[in-house]
């Protein structure tokens, strides 16, 4: 059994960046330059973007917080969209989610120039996604397809069943790991809330990606020996032992299932660390497709 | 066994939107206006775009054939497209393909204004079918989709298996299965050229969906008593004792499939009569959407 440890392999990722960073600056070049847009002050919301201008200054990227007042209005919010849109300086944005009651997202989601979309969600670019075409692929599958590669995991005509079909992560898993490449090039089952005998299926699989949000739903009885398991669950579960309170545990039940893994993502350090390094790395190809035009 | 008859399912539909049409005409409303460009004269471009342009002229709708020569400038067809997505008379358009070889076709569908792109072929429109907004759902796939609702196929729960996955039929199809919704609602298993023993996933599949273009691939010890079969594979194949020399040729065995099949389509007759009532259904759609603004 190998562990994924995503938490090494976002290190490695932001290195490489880091280093692309200063053979653009070395050769003259404009470095890239990303702006998140934080509405109201949500605890968790502000952490997540913290982290990401943080993970920006580090390897060298330009960055911006845009913070605006949770009185923001809808036409307000979609008049500074329009302006980070036509900004020539800033590369990509992302807009922290979720967004105030009185916002309609996809509104605003649907208002991002895709060509800035460095989080992926834009139907521009899942399309460009599905159709084999260059694009932003969302953070989260993006990781798993960077650790499948790093850790030279086969997928190839191998089955693998996705669980769940959440916009962000089942539905896009099942696209990429089924189209034309490594990885990718498996036969994949996407299974969710309506599928009936799922163990029949994940006894059969190669490889399972789930991303259900079920603490240690998957048994070691529902996998076969030698599975790949990607486990892209994150539940915070009580427990009064720990200094915190809680632990954090994923959908799989890890002491049961790693022994029969051939590869498995740890929870935390799996998954989870690879999204900043994802964006990061959308934010440097936004770049690179401003640069050519 | 029942046969899902594409002929009559796709004359219904048109008696449908040709109903629609005189009740939007009854009240002073504006017809739907779908153009059709073609470059060159390929015989069975010029056949389809023909047959489309009859339809739209059969149920009341607006029409027009922008006819263009072989030789036009890639910059010529972009202006014309341009014009096309300006002129606020016309509600969708299609641009037949293939298109001569020194023109960009990925350059062209890109130009389509995504609201006017009845064929859902644009990756705007592609991400809103994944991402579950209202969109223009691919002909062939929306096609297969009303065969399935209109007899009444329960879909939600079972195990359906697309083999192949073109841009055209099996990706939208394994999205459209595995959407909430009825159809839909199913678990679904995407194979193609890699997967590994086809047969296997064949055999436990409650629907069946080929696309692959093999004439009589699917055979009767492939699949399962009570099995429903979609047979989008439309192939030529030589037969000297046919008047015209061939006779068409699906993907599936009939004679020993059908004996198996609760619901089987048959080929000619199936899905391809349901493409052009699908291209109409999308053109009143955005005649809809476009009369909303």
């Amino acid at each position: 059994m190998q562990l994924l440890d995503g938490k090494k392999t976002a290190d490695d990722i932001k290195n490489e960046i880091a280093a692309e960073v200063q053979s653009i600056k070395a050769a003259g070049g404009k470095v890239p330059h990303l702006a998140a847009v934080i509405v109201g002050s949500n605890g968790a919301s502000l952490t997540y973007v913290g982290s990401k201008v943080k993970s920006c200054q580090q390897i060298g990227f330009d960055s911006t917080l845009v913070a605006l007042p949770e009185t923001i209005t809808e036409a307000e919010l979609l008049d500074k969209i329009k302006e980070l849109n036509e900004d020539d300086n800033l590369d990509g944005f992302i807009v922290q989610l979720p967004l105030p009651k009185h916002i309609n997202e996809e509104k605003i989601l649907m208002a991002i120039d895709p060509d800035k979309d460095v989080d992926g969600f834009h139907p521009t670019n899942f399309g460009k996604m599905a159709l084999d075409m260059e694009t932003f692929i969302p953070a989260t599958p993006f990781g798993i397809m960077q650790l499948l590669e790093r850790y030279k995991v086969e997928t190839a005509g191998k089955h693998t069943v996705v669980i769940g079909r959440s916009h962000i992560v089942g539905r896009p898993m099942s696209i990429l790991m089924s189209r034309k490449g490594n990885p990718g090039d498996s036969t994949v089952t996407l299974t969710h809330s309506r599928t009936k005998d799922l163990a029949e299926f994940t006894k059969n699989a190669d490889i399972i990606i789930t991303a259900l949000g079920v603490p240690e739903f998957l048994k070691g009885d529902m996998v076969k020996d030698g599975v790949v398991i990607i486990d892209v669950g994150i539940t915070r579960v009580d427990d009064a032992s720990h200094p915190k309170g809680y632990v954090i545990k994923g959908d799989v039940d890890f002491a049961e299932v790693s022994k029969k893994s051939s590869f498995i993502t740890p929870v935390p350090g799996g998954v989870g660390p690879m999204t900043i390094a994802m964006l990061l790395q959308n934010t440097l190809l936004a770049r690179k497709i401003r640069s050519r035009k």
